[in-house]
């Protein structure tokens, strides 16, 4: 399975019609109206990061590339376009735009942000430049897999940050929302630095490592938690992990105990108990205390139950010893924030005359004003330790970014010399054309984990130069002061 | 298209690797221990209503019926899985196990309660009776999209509730968790009330009405948002709603007015005005006056801007004049609740006498303590207008139900005679051959509609008779005592 055709692993349509009807209806608009190839620029992004955080992790990118080889539009889906009716019972869409679009394919730019990088607020993940109508086309499907992927990513990452150095599994499929909300979750959740997952389509089609032993089901279909245990010790000798808390947990994990001692005696060696319920700080410890009394310092003590990074925090403050956290609902779900706000917006138009004009989505809230131009990204970091030291958002039309900013009080002030520069957004479709090479998810996992944590050694964000560059900022005020609004 | 083949039409791969790992692992144990022809019976279940509700509507079954009938596994997945390493490095599946799942499918029956249909907590959504080795298989993937149907469409019945007669559209796919979070999002909340969507794949697939007019960017590509308006009435005469909010919303509902009257020149009505930002009940307001005044009296308000039932019901309070109402993020992610707890639960076990011997899981928390046996939910309505009047899960291994249950004080009151009765699951597959043919997703939509209203007009549903039935609640609680457990 070559790692860039995940979707299309799994989906059988084309992703063409893989989008809300007001696209096609756009599309048919621009295309009655000779605009279909106008050349527009929008950008992807978002406007406030989650979890109350201050940045949040790339992640989707592979799974956009496939939406974009995959936008086309079968017979069958022209067809389906066809039957569907306006106001007054007549087609919706003309035969010439149906005609169009079974010959359509992307034929543009995409520029997007690694996976596994941190992204800041209004930062683009992807800057998409085109026909208007392949653009547009793109919105909806694109937010889609980029919303939920970089939503999780984060999740995860903010979850495995606070298990420190213990591994953390991912289990959320039976409560994800639909079964790629699981897919995409687990490959998510992977990206942001979980170590396994239990969704085995995860690990069938997107490669994540797989995990897992055995349920309450399985220790109530035997007469007693004794019978089971040696049931799945005997079936299962190089994968012990005994779940203990089925009738009373104490006793279960004495049970372990002297299962795992016979076990040893097979030669294998029993890899830990899992706690599902109760106070998991206290009976973490008890054990602790009876695993290594009993001789099994290297068992682990596995915990689930409703966790999420809040959870673990109180549960190590605790002094809990728990060394594997399975995480379901909260991770899979993000259920304290279950969507990520992103948004993609024009930011420039070519006009009739070949220049690039620039566009902005006015609104009386500032955050929602969108940034004009060719947004690039640069990055500054310390040359000898590569800690981040800038990120600035500029217009690439107005050539290299100044390297000055305004503060959120006015004043200007500019990055430091000597620093290494990066530029965040990569190429990634040329001329329609993928020019791209999508790293292993071990690698771009590799990525995250070391980016959340140089980047989680920020203490004060607000004075961490970041935003738009000052020539951007200039810009887009003068546009605002011609909208006849105030400087924002 | 049949109505049957939901998944399948979406989906490449079988279902049989759609599972938590740990599924496959106990299945491997069963099959050493040669137990996986062993009868069980498992229920699906949600223990606490969502959204603070006292029920939910039940979906997910089309989409659980395709699970089941790809509960399959090809040579490519038997092959990852002959792959995968336990902790000795050794494979973790051994053949004959492996070829066992090359040659298994569903064998045995599911009992399920119709789309549509009003579930109240513990009672069964799906009853699963076969090999235990089958029924364990598919409880993951069964989870998942029973969870995630029942809890959208709760959440599309509550906001379909708020806005009374009004239209309410979906549109979440952007926000939605993954490309199937979006599908069956709107599939679901459909089925739950909404109109229609404006999510296309799940026009195409699943048969859900969509609509669509144009966005912000729209007006953005033009020098003004007049030439936009025009540009888009002459492109789609038959569906026009102009979005009115891009600049300044007063000035957009003019805008529109006079691009309505040139249209209705030329024989064609605007449908309305929409609005998507701001004070929604003020403009709302003024729009309809300015509409009004104008001689469009029948064009209609359409409003979005992360609405939920709350914020309808809000808007209501304040005098909005809004006809559609456009909702997004917060019912396709079910904002509030993300995910519904439902759970799947070994009831009973066949002994090797050829007994059924009763199960459940034992909790500290009474409300974790599944039930035991064979479940059946009894139905009583008023013969006259059909009336919901009690609704009472029993043990079909004692028969048919007392009719008596406790009340959480203790008293044992009985349900009066002369009711109409109805058993709430139907079958969906016996000997592992579908018997159950589909309503159509409109049918389907009528019936939620219907059901939503009049399980809502119970005013105190503490007093509503339902639970269990005295016979199966003195059978567990003779279960707890075995146990030790004081009854709860």
């Amino acid at each position: 399975m070559s790692a860039t055709s995940h979707l299309s692993t799994v989906y059988k349509p084309d992703f063409g019609l893989l989008t809300d009807l007001y696209q096609l209806t756009m599309a048919a608009g621009y295309y009655d109206q000779k605009l279909h190839q106008k050349k527009a620029i929008f950008h992807l992004f978002y406007r406030k990061a989650p979890f109350g955080g201050d940045f949040a992790v790339s992640a989707g990118l592979a799974l956009a590339i496939d939406l974009v080889k995959g936008l086309k539009f079968s017979a069958d889906d022209v067809q389906y376009l066809g039957r569907l009716k306006g106001a007054n019972g007549k087609p919706l869409f003309k035969e010439p735009f149906l005609n169009y679009l079974q010959r359509m394919k992307f034929s543009g730019n995409i520029y997007a942000v690694p996976e596994g990088e941190i992204v800041l607020p209004h930062e683009p993940l992807l800057r998409i430049e085109g026909n208007i109508i392949e653009c547009q086309l793109l919105e909806t499907a694109l937010l889609t897999v980029m919303n939920f992927s970089t939503l999780i990513a984060t999740k995860a990452a903010r979850i495995k940050a606070a298990a420190g150095p213990d591994t953390v599994l991912e289990f959320g499929l039976r409560r994800a929302q639909g079964i790629d909300g699981g897919l995409t979750a687990s490959r998510s959740a992977y990206i942001g630095g979980c170590d396994a997952t239990s969704n085995v389509w995860a690990g069938r089609y997107y490669g994540v490592p797989v995990k897992g032993t055995h349920a309450h089901s399985w220790v109530m279909a035997f007469p007693s938690e004794e019978k089971a245990f040696e049931a799945y010790a005997a079936a299962m000798p190089n994968n012990v992990i005994f779940l203990v808390d089925t009738y009373d947990t104490l006793d279960g994990i004495a049970e372990a105990i002297r299962e795992a001692t016979k076990l040893r005696a097979r030669g294998h060696e029993m890899l830990g108990v899992r706690l599902d319920s109760g106070d998991l700080a206290e009976l973490s410890i008890a054990a602790r205390e009876m695993l290594d009394a009993a001789g099994f310092p290297d068992a682990q003590v596995i915990a689930s139950d409703s966790l999420d990074e809040y959870a673990i925090a109180e549960l190590k403050a605790k002094g809990a010893r728990i060394d594997v956290w399975g995480i379901g609902t909260r991770l899979a779900t993000a259920h304290d924030q279950p969507a990520l706000g992103g948004v993609y917006k024009l930011a420039a138009i070519e006009e009739e005359d070949g220049e690039w004009s620039p566009r902005i989505k006015l609104s009386e809230t500032a955050i929602k004003v969108s940034n004009p131009g060719r947004q690039g990204v640069r990055r500054y970091y310390d040359e000898k330790d590569g800690f981040p030291m800038g990120s600035i958002i500029y217009n690439q039309f107005n050539g290299e970014p100044t390297g000055r900013f305004y503060t959120e009080e006015g004043f200007s002030i500019s990055i430091p010399p000597g620093l290494k520069e990066d530029e965040l957004l990569r190429p990634v479709f040329e001329d329609g054309e993928l020019v791209y090479s999508l790293p292993s998810l071990q690698c771009t996992r590799d990525r995250a984990l070391k980016n959340w944590k140089k980047w989680s050694l920020i203490t004060n964000f607000a004075n961490f130069p970041h935003g738009l560059d000052a020539a951007l900022q200039e810009e887009k005020m003068n546009l605002l002061e011609d909208f006849g609004f105030d400087a924002l």
